[in-house]
């Protein structure tokens, strides 16, 4: 007779509990856990990898500047209709976030209460860690996983010396470093307590070299950055048909009109920065040319609330120097898109830690607009190669990273 | 010392030399050989495989409904400026098509003189395959192939039993069977003369299961059929992506204006009823569900000329429900778009010919909205997939036919 | 000192009363009595002018094929939230229809029970006028209106002998004219019991030439047909710009797509005749020649329900005959543009009555995509034209029809 | 016998010739003359007011920061194509610019030579009269316009002190005062001259108190500013229709691409800010309401070249506060818009001339984004109501300003 495993408990602590995002995943793993909805949305749903969580054993906590309760927080972001918010409620009114560590220097827009009175960032690492720790006992969740979502903040030079190393990154901790933004001690705090980490903002974070290292070094996966839901989407699966088919771009103008929070926080110039830092590469690496009039904007537009809408428009030449147009008008959901695939982040983590991996995870980046590698490598941005990778990793635990490993083999063998 | 291989040279016959596409083809070789152009658009522009035909080695030549010599009818298309005509003119003038076999039983709204006084398709076949013979002499080009690019013609049944097997369909020819159209002797004569053919219109041709098998015995390589040129390319390029993200499609709503000969062909509702067969199973192949409100539409719209616009509307689902949609405006130029695929199919055959391919070439699906595959197999639809096959057979030989023959040949073993 | 009128109160009797616009209507008067809404879009919340009954006077009562009370009609429509529903729930729960007259003859696609059985179109007439006298003595209104709202009936020639005079339709109706439909039975029951009738759809109704006369007799105003909410309207707020610009419309290429009953009704090609016939001259009139090609679809699309959208191409040619395009995509609810105008229609046809008018209500032709006229005059179609006028009228009670008075009485007078 | 008047002869004397309106004005006017185009796209092509110097009549010459010929001018913008160009190319390379007087303290992205070495205003002023008079003895016309092309320059602030009478602006002119632009200079001058002056740019010029006055005083017509050509002007045709419907618009987000110099120049964010100033107060005029966000952006993007895309997404609340979209997507040619309204415009102002019309023509305000008015009075911005009152000016040579009259008299009647 064969005793059956019991279904794994992953527990997912998020930067920025109270956001849309997160209460969007709070409120729709509830509901799942009742039964009230289907798994539409789920990339992974019809997975039957085992050592993915089951959704119905996912819970969620984590840390808010806002120290309303996830309920509260959730009517706010007006995502969900009320109706459904009540189907949840009570579960959600009872979960309340952790305080959050924040600094003005890095993210203006979004104010909020600052975390506590922690004058060192030693002392805001030991803080966040102890919640982890306790989050952990007291949930009686398998494991952990800990997903960055909170609100953009300014960009950061990630060449910078104290970034290079961590016994560099430790140093410049110990000097409180103005350079050190909240971000970086989020995923500091996940790392070096063995969590998994994945961050879905476009905030420097995990992606400086100190922190990839001890990832490494800690066998702890990493993934990141910036989640890759609407517009960017759109273009990294555009962009490689044009590519096929030859046909030379000449301009691709992009802008989007938000009115969430997130929006805020990117009408704030050095917010904005960061946001566009990470859109903006993503075409000439698809297209192998460097597009000359590659146009992002992002507009704050209060009318949408949460729903965001992206208008593109490509200009591109075919044969015989003729021109052509496609526009392309995404009328999407911001929290609702994001949801899911965080969801989804925080389960490959963990399955990930299973396996053994330490340091950055490369095959996820189909989910990310600015996918992290292991070294400086270009990532790979076109969706169709992305999902190929991810689907390769997903069902036989090998896809970027291994096969890397085999083409350097390949050519050791050859020189032998 | 090494004695360097002259370069291919390849004639394409093709059926609709009048056409707007068969223009722009012919015009844009003779521009390329000029030097007049790049090689904008043209999908295999870059590739080094050894025995694709140059494109300054490329002779066009065929049949027409219509008389008149190129640059004359080039010029009635409006595809090209008057000033891109000038550059070639004089060689374009010098073309006149040979004389078709048309059908009015076949393909209504566009008229034109019925070639020839045939009585029999005996007659029409050997008159076809009179003129293949004397273009190969009079060119002097090392091979042929045949790409069907004329008006699309009514729908046909394909499971009728005279066109089940070469036999069967051999004694229909005897009997002047009228479910034949020319597009099918078209394909017979080109097969029977050893020479490749690609179907580029969504008629009923080389598709029927009699001429498969009787490419496959002559070692002639077929594809087809309907090139993928908008929208329906747009439509394969984003459907994976809404899969691989989970979202459900609940309706995808397409509409198509364009101005061009083809257009008022598909306003008669029988040509129509061929195209909208073509275009429809795309989506739920791609999906794994049926969408139960994928609606098509063509409308003739005069004031664009062959300048064709496509407007989609996509309605989705995502996460818990939630409703989203995208919409999709493409301005393109159907012969600008068409053309270099036409190019870059018959450069394929030929090569597939050279390799010893006989029977459908499957591996060319990435240009056409409706793949013709050996048997009842359903075809690959996602461009991404399509793709993939199509770089792996040309730069390796190896693609979605080897694949399947590897399969089978493990099963074989695990069986054994 | 002067004693206060008390405020008038109005009776609406609607055709179609279990529909989406009649429900939507009758739900948002309900919402405005209990001051659960303010007045957006009810074009004359503004206005001032005595005799308009307000809002919270106004009782509807009517007909429907399908018996179901108010309450369950709207929620089927879907077009109100169930929360804004619950808020009027009890009110429209007391509401049943009473039973319609239909025909399957004159609209197929909507199914319901036949009115009773009512074997002749007398009794039929004799049936409608109790209801409203009964409706009338029930609610103690001081006065009522009817609006014909019920689904697109077939196409009719109104130029057949038996509609050209009050008594030749008297005859046609004592014979059980097949060409008589409802439509036209309820207009009739209208004008003979002394109520202004107003017709929100493209059936044929009162705008025969009998009951227009019949209506100039009794000393009835009328008004109609067919609702202008949606492209229509658009279209007609578009046109007058490009003609004072001087662009020459080349194409214009609308297509809608809508999920509602509306939707399915029209989905039979006979109803749909009737709508693109009304939808049909307004360019040309706007624009004063011919658009050659002036395209109009409307494609029942389910995925949206009530929500309706509508696509426009524009083609047209400017200064040097160089040519441009406008595009315009309205994604609008139908029954929440219609229900306000049906509300105000009321309103003015009652107001019309006050005043003494009889006969065609020329000056509401702001509110129609084919505004009825006393004879055979070409109506204004430019929405700026018919703003003026109704505006005109409103508050000053002259417009085109005084206009023409006073333009035929100066002709006269020049005569003299 | 009747002798015939001869037909009257316009000169034009554009600031900014070499532009790309004015040489396809000048090109169009050319190709007029010959007999080669219709008059598509000029507004008043219909009209037979007396009056209106003939189209073949209208001579141009004007001034530009650049040398170059016209010819030349014309075929850098790619307004026209070379086969167009072709037919007027003789003529166009016959006019060169004069010198302009340019001041990159206004006007910093477009860069061209200083006009001559002219060191006082004063100077500059003689310069530019001497200009004038030189046009008209040469070209032997019977009056002259001036109409105001070139790039937009800075913001300046209106309110000055020495703006606000013309004896405080001779007294800063004298002064050579920094806060006086070129574009008031060539006001200055065309008024001081007597001659009509049109102001089709967003920059600060004659809408100075200063050359109001002065013109009312010199009995010279003066009309602007900023030409509606584009997006603006759907925007004022579409928002009264919203209003008309009673739909409040809760956003309105306006973004424009185009690549020309006008788009390089506004790449200049001081420049642009006079654009937006311009483009701004139109939809709150219109509606009557504070549109909260109501957004407008241009983007300078090259592809385009003259051909620009406005994109408007407009968020609106109907009845019951259920909300909707609308988006249009206006593919438009900038000069080919513009040019044939710089024409009509100095047809209007010689028309105002004659009938002895002295200072602000509202009238004009169809064609203007910000319509001068003759004292602090908010402009009429809705285009049906501009559209009626020009025509009445035009055939009637009554509209706004005689109404104003009318209704002052009107009042004073009353206090009588």
């Amino acid at each position: 007779m064969v005793s059956q495993m019991p279904a794994r408990r992953l527990g997912v602590a998020i930067v920025g509990l109270g956001g849309a995002v997160a209460t969007t995943a709070a409120a729709g793993l509830e509901m799942i856990r009742r039964g009230a909805v289907d798994l539409s949305g789920l990339p992974l749903a019809e997975s039957t990898q085992a050592g993915l969580a089951p959704y119905q054993n996912i819970a969620l906590a984590g840390w808010d500047l806002y120290p309303d309760d996830l309920a509260s927080a959730c009517r706010q972001h007006g995502v969900l209709a009320p109706a459904e918010l009540d189907l949840v409620r009570t579960e959600l009114e009872s979960v309340r976030p952790w305080p959050a560590i924040g600094n003005v220097k890095f993210c203006r827009n979004v104010a909020g209460r600052e975390g506590a009175n922690l004058t060192s960032m030693r002392d805001q690492i030991d803080s966040l860690k102890d919640d982890l720790k306790r989050f952990k006992a007291d949930s009686g969740v398998d494991s952990l996983v800990v997903v960055h979502l909170a609100s953009t903040e300014r960009l950061v030079d990630i060449t910078l010396p104290q970034f290079a190393t961590p016994e560099a990154f430790e140093m410049a901790l110990d000097a409180n470093d103005d350079e050190i933004g909240p971000a970086m001690l989020y995923a500091y705090a996940a790392i070096t307590s063995g969590i998994p980490y994945g961050n879905f903002t476009p905030s420097v974070s995990a992606d400086i070299p100190a922190l990839k290292e001890l990832a490494r070094r800690n066998g702890v996966p990493i993934a990141g950055k910036d989640g890759k839901t609407g517009q960017t989407l759109v273009k990294t699966v555009i962009a490689p048909a044009l590519r096929g088919r030859a046909l030379h771009v000449d301009g691709w103008y992009s802008t989007n009109i938000l009115g969430n929070r997130d929006g805020l926080a990117l009408d704030d110039p050095s917010s904005l920065a960061s946001k566009l830092d990470t859109k903006g590469s993503v075409l000439d690496s698809i297209l192998g040319y460097k597009v000359e009039n590659h146009k992002v904007f992002i507009h704050y537009y209060p009318p949408r609330g949460d729903d965001k809408e992206a208008w593109d428009n490509i200009d591109f030449t075919g044969f015989l120097g003729h021109r052509m147009q496609m526009k392309i008008n995404f009328l999407c959901k911001d929290s609702i898109l994001a949801a899911p695939l965080v969801i989804e982040i925080a389960r490959c983590l963990d399955l990930a830690k299973q396996r053994g991996h330490g340091g950055v995870l490369e095959e996820l980046g189909v989910f990310f607009k600015a996918p992290q590698m292991t070294n400086g490598a270009e990532p790979e941005h076109a969706w169709p190669e992305q999902e190929r990778q991810f689907r390769d990793w997903l069902d036989n635990g090998t896809g970027r990273a291994e096969k890397s490993l085999k083409a350097a083999a390949a050519s050791l063998a050859d020189v032998g």
